[in-house]
This record gives C-alpha cells, sequence and structure tokens, in this order.
C-alpha cells in the first residue's frame, strides 16, 4: 500500500528532513549513490517541443517550484523538433550523461498527450531518473545509460494540485512528479513497478565488405552531421587518421579526410572524426556539412576506402 | 515618508535576516501567506521581448544577480514578439499562476521605455509580485489572478547602483527592484501606492444565435489556435463531445470535431478541445492548424453548429 | 607545484568549507573582494554559440553541475553567430559588467577547438573569472573591464573527469574548470600564469572633420544598430540634443534626430541615442533600422551634421 502524501509543502518538508539528511550523509562513493532523486542536490534538467516563445516552458518551471520550492532547473532544450521522439530520445540521452547521479530529468515530446499510453518514470543504472511519456523517449537512454527500474505513474497527489488537463502533461504530471522526486520522493511511490517501456525501433550502424553503414541522426547548430556509427567501427574497419575517405550522405558524395578535430584541414574542406560522443560525425571544417551534402536527419550514410584499383 | 534602504548588501541582509526568518516561520496556511516577495523562495521569473541572440537576457539576470545575490531566475521566454503588449500580457497571465506565492515577475515588453509611462509593482490575489511598465502588459493577470495593490516605482536606492538608462529599464530598474523584492523588500518601499494601473482594451468572446465568436489570441510553437473562448461557452451553446462544428477562422472554414485531445482524432485531422488554460483550442492532431488555415493572432473565430436543414 | 585536487566532491566540499566560510566573512567592502570565484555565490554565467535546439547547452550544464552540485547557471546567450569570436566578445563584455563580483564566465565560441590554441583564464580588474579559448573571446573584457591576471589551463585534475575530446572544450574543460573556480577554487591552480592572451585587432571610431566614422557591432532583436561609437564623440563633436544628422550605414544615408529614447521621435522615424551602454545606437522608433537600412554587423557608419550652406 502506498503511503499517503502529505499535501502540505512544510508538512513534506519535516517528513523528508531526516531524509534529506540521511542522503547527505550517504552520498558518495563509501555509502553508494541514493537511490531515487538526491535531495541535497535537487536538480531536475528539462528536455521538450514547447518551443521557447510560449509560456509552456514558464508553466513547466512554475508548476515544478510550486511542487518543490528548493529545485533547481536546468534547461537541456524546448526546441526538440515537434512531435519527434527519435530526436528528443537522442539528444536527452547525449546530455544526461554529463549530469551528476541524483539529477531528474523530465521529458517532454508527446504527441499522445491525453491518450492511454502512460506516464513513466525509469531510473538508470547510474542512479538518474527520468520523467515522461512511454512513447519511446527513453530509448536513448537505456540503451546508453542501462535501465535499473520503471514505474508507471499513477499518484494523483504527486500531480499538479490544481488539476490535470488532457493536453499538457510535461506542466501537470511530469513536472510535478520530477519535482518531487528530485525533493527526495523515492521512485517507489509514484506508482507500480512495470517492465515493458516502450523502446524506439532504430536501425543500428554495421560493416560489411563496402564499408561503414548508418545513418545521420542530428545536425547541429553548425551543420555537422552526427551519425549512429560508433567510433570503434572505424578501427574495425581499419581506417586511419588521415586516410581520404569517400562518404555518401543521402546521394552526396565527398572525399573526407579522417581526423581528430575541424582544423586538422583547411578551413572548408571535408572532415570525419569521432565526435565528443565517440561516433562519426562528418563535418567542413567552418562550414556547414548539412548546407554542403543537402543532408537531413535520417538520410544514409556509407563510408568507404577509395579504391586502389 | 520612505525609510533609506542600506547600500550595503551585507547591511541589507542583516537588516533583511530577521524578516526572512520570519517569513520562513509563518509562510504556508496556517499563517496566510506573507505580504510580497516570499525571501525563502527568492524567485523571479522573468517574461521579456529582447531575443535570446543578444546580451539583454544576460545583463538583466545579472544586474538581478547583482542587487540579490542569492536570487533564483525562471526564463518564462525572451521571444514575445517585439512590441507585443497583448501577446505578452497573455504570455505572461498563462504562466505566471503556476508559479509558487511569493513569486516575483520582470515583464520586460516596453515600448515606450525612457517615456513618462510609469514603473509599476503589482500585486496579485494570490500573493505574486508583477514588475514592469505601466502599459497593459498586466492586463491578463488583473483579470485572471486579480488586483489587489498596486505601486509606482519612484525608490532609486532601489534600482540599477551605477546607473538608470532611457533605453533599457528591464536591466536597470525592473530586473533590481525584482531582485530587492525576491529578497524581501515590502512593496511599500518601491514608492507610492496607486489605483489606476493601465488596461489594454481587449475583446471579450461572446455568444450570438449564430454560435461562438472570439478571435485568436496565441499560436503555440506546434501551431494549435490559442482563442479567447472561454471553455464553458462551449458548454453554455450546447456543443457536445463529439460533435462536428463549422469554425472560420479568418477565411478558413473548415469541419472541425470537439474532442478532449489530440489523440481523439486521426492524424492529420481538426480537432477542437479546451485548453489546458480551459480556452477553446483549434488543432490539428501531428499537425498545424496555423498552417492550414493560415491564421495569425488576432484572427477573427466563429463557432457554429451545422446546419440540420 | 600544483597541490593535487582531491577527486571525491564530498572531500573538496571539506576542503573548502572554511575558505566558503572565510569568504562569507570577509566579503564586502571592508575587506575586498576575495581572489578568483565567490563561494558563497557560486555563480557561472555562460556565453556560446552552440545553439539551443541540440543536446550542447544541455551536456555543459551537466558537466558543470558534475564538478560542482552548488553551482547556478545563469545563460546570457548559446546564439552568437557560429564562429563568430567578435560578436562573442562584445556580447560577453556588455553582459558580464552587470554580474556581481565574484561571477566565472564561461565563454564557447572555438572555431579552433582541439587545435593548438590555449585554453584560459582571466582576472578582470573587477574580480570576475573568464574561461575560453585564447582566440580573443576576452577581448571587449579586457577592454572595458581591464586585465588583472591571466593563466593557461594545463591542470587535468579540474576537467572532465570521464575524458577530454578533440571537439567539446566546453563540456570538458572550460565548464568544469569554471565549475571549480565558483566553487572557490583558486585561479592560480588551473595552470601557470601567462602575460599574452590574445587580443582581436578591432578597429575604432574616430572622429574627423567630417563626422564621426564607425562600424556596427551588433544588431539587437529589434533592428537596432549598436555602433562602436563612444558616447562622449558626440559632444566631443558638438551635436546637440534634438538635432538632426545624416548618417550613412553601409551605402543606406537617413536623416536621424538626435535625442535621448526612441519615444523622443514618432513611431516610424529614424533616432539616435547613446545606448544603454553609452555607445552611439542608431534605430527607427517601433521599427528595425536594420530592416530600413539593410545593414549588417561590420557595415560602416558615417555622423555628419547637415551642410549648413
Amino acid at each position: 500500500m502506498i503511503p499517503p502524501i502529505p499535501r502540505h509543502p512544510l508538512s513534506l518538508l519535516l517528513v523528508l528532513l531526516p531524509l534529506a539528511i540521511c542522503t547527505g550523509c550517504l552520498s558518495g562513493d563509501e555509502a553508494g549513490q541514493p537511490s531515487g532523486g538526491d535531495a541535497s542536490l535537487n536538480l531536475i534538467a528539462v528536455l521538450t517541443d514547447y518551443g521557447t516563445a510560449g509560456s509552456e516552458a514558464g508553466a513547466l518551471e512554475g508548476a515544478i517550484y510550486a511542487a518543490n520550492q528548493n529545485a533547481r532547473i536546468s534547461t537541456i532544450t524546448h526546441l526538440v523538433r515537434p512531435f519527434d521522439v527519435a530526436e528528443g530520445s537522442y539528444l536527452l540521452s547525449v546530455a544526461a550523461r554529463e549530469y551528476p547521479a541524483g539529477t531528474v530529468f523530465v521529458a517532454g515530446v508527446d504527441p499522445g498527450v491525453g491518450t492511454r499510453r502512460r506516464a513513466i518514470v525509469l531510473e538508470s543504472k547510474d542512479k538518474k531518473l527520468f520523467v515522461g511519456p512511454d512513447n519511446g523517449i527513453f530509448t536513448g537512454i537505456m540503451d546508453s545509460l542501462g535501465l535499473s527500474r520503471a514505474f508507471q505513474i499513477s499518484n494523483r497527489s504527486l500531480m499538479r494540485s490544481t488539476g490535470v488537463s488532457s493536453t499538457f502533461h510535461g506542466r501537470d504530471i511530469y513536472g510535478p512528479v520530477a519535482a518531487h522526486l528530485a525533493g527526495g520522493v523515492p521512485p517507489e511511490l509514484v506508482g507500480p513497478q512495470i517492465s515493458d517501456p516502450v523502446r524506439l525501433n532504430l536501425t543500428s550502424a554495421f560493416r560489411d565488405s563496402s564499408g561503414l553503414h548508418g545513418s545521420v541522426v542530428h545536425i547541429d547548430t553548425f551543420g555537422n552531421l552526427m551519425t549512429n556509427i560508433p567510433g570503434p567501427l572505424l578501427q574495425e574497419a581499419g581506417f586511419y587518421a588521415g586516410e581520404v575517405l569517400a562518404i555518401t550522405v543521402g546521394d552526396s558524395t565527398n572525399l573526407v579526410t579522417l581526423a581528430t578535430t575541424y582544423g586538422d584541414v583547411q578551413a572548408g574542406s571535408w572532415v570525419a572524426m569521432t565526435s565528443s560522443e565517440d561516433m562519426l560525425q562528418i563535418s567542413i571544417n567552418k562550414g556547414s556539412a548539412a548546407e554542403a551534402a543537402a543532408a537531413d536527419v535520417g538520410d544514409s550514410v556509407w563510408v568507404s576506402r577509395l579504391s586502389t584499383g
């Protein structure tokens, strides 16, 4: 049975104070990480497709502070492409690994809001918590950080106290639940444990006799093409630093130097490297590879050795 | 007579410390909310049209921290359409209701900066404070949260200590004043009480024999059309869930299903519902109603029953 | 020899606690400002060209929190034009002056990332710290705030604990180093002192018999043209409030009234004034000067008196 959550913020504080103190004492290497959000950290990082020109980001932050006045909020982005769960999954996994254990994440990319899809909380193996819709947005997290436990959110006392709408669950459910978790409420209290969070069916990169095959998963603000081809696959294929490769993105094929960083080639030249996430990245030094190749997310990528015939 | 404000931050702290402690003791249901900003919350939420690609948002935050080193800042948006006081008023009212009592808001949409229009502080009935120009930007707040008291800002000791410009009152007046209020300075200290804050002349939605009439007040990042037609008016008109209505936005008329959430209709279909703010919202599931109807803010909206002739 | 930095966050806290307490006691006028970051402030302000639609801003914030769980982060902008070190230098200097002493700034505009250019920490005369690449991005800071000391970053124990990439030094070096500085680590610990940080070769404005000559250094979100012509030069030239001047921006010449604020002229009229940074600013009241003059950053500006022939 789920113990009742006190509705008054001060009472909640009194109930959780010993937990918070205890969390402080035990955190760190000698005691293992605390389970759930870390009340001494009290940090919530948000990623949504709400945009930055409306009231939504503010309403979400307000709802978080209303549920947990000591919360600290970090914005990853509010500019995931509308409804693009796959992009949200990718960006969340790349950013989330950097935050300290105990951070609670809110993922608000939710095209099915108000329908029967579940609202869930995941705990990763490195002791971070993730709150959002069960639509696959946590696929990247499960793949990169590993899934420890998952729960379906059903505890109304952790949701927005003034009502839950059918169209804005970030404000009404994910934000307030994350706020309580960050304040020290253990994830067991959100609802029943589940074992089958939804995963996106993402294609993997592979190597065959013609080279490496993958796709563009993200284009950054500079026009760099981020692929799903892991850095180690480049070594397996025998490609070496300084080698000039033929790389086809969509229907644009270019000669690209494999290097370590942008400045290893002249400005305006194509360069490939392992990215800061250890994946193949295709770039033009001080230019935009996306523009030059007319590339878009989802385009196929083929990396091959120049024929030496 | 206004008591002098100590200029040294540490002295200010000493003066305000008992107040802060007292605020902490009394906050909550049993003592009523404290008057003015809540020093234990120390939260400032900002909404401006300054944009996000310049130095203005940073200069505003810097000025807040310079006046109150313990301030916490939440960004609602910096992308109100330039000079659009009506949009700012709408977005502020939608976001502000979510924040906890004691939050202090800065509204920096100020086309008349440097002219004779007053700088003001409003206190809402739910004990939030609003700082900005007296140009109507708080109309939505007064309508939705209710006005408790209003003050004209005249106390120079609460403004930017290194000078007040004619073109950037967000940085020089609103930000620093909000910072002091959030730190526990009572609003009475900003200047004389006033009774006539400016209100925008907004048209209201209405119902007649032909249906409901209103206008588009905001378009969100997904292209959803937010109107000024209150949800209860739909019930008064006898419209029912599942009914297909004729909705004219500007000069585009479409058949729209009245439902609860986006997913109640197929992807690509028109759907209307009461929004998360309990107003009529017109949408296309997983599409952009704004694009399909070539709609803009200010467009007229007419909702009518299909003739059953 | 550089003393070792404890790797465990709690140990670091224990080591720094006396410093933090001491900092609190001594801060303020009677004791002078503390050297380096102010642990009681613990504030990091970031300015980058990473964009806001990717994972980079979040990864940077995560890396800061991972290195210093009590850090507070303020965003100046992530939308410096890609690779535009000069614009970054300008925006940083305009924003940084507003923040309190002890603030630590991260400047992530770094087209030469991964090459031999140094990573540096500067201390300004008003006791702020700046962390970023040695590519001239701190030119504006050195000119406006004055350079006190400079250090080259070499201390690996202050960098990202899980590795340093060749392409994302904001996340891997500048962010974590700034986090440690904000937490109270003195800048001497980042590496050896240097005396020759890179400066951009910026052209200065000047006055000759034909008037004032300068250039556009920034265009804000309203289309206001910010120039490098200092306000005092207008007085030296004998221009007076209310005078109508001929101002040529690029190849567009317009009659512009010299005034104090936008509202001193009618909506749609050209107006010039000293900006909130005390530089010449060229505007159209409630309009966009940039659009009307088809102006861009770098355009020449010539201000001249109307011939009275």
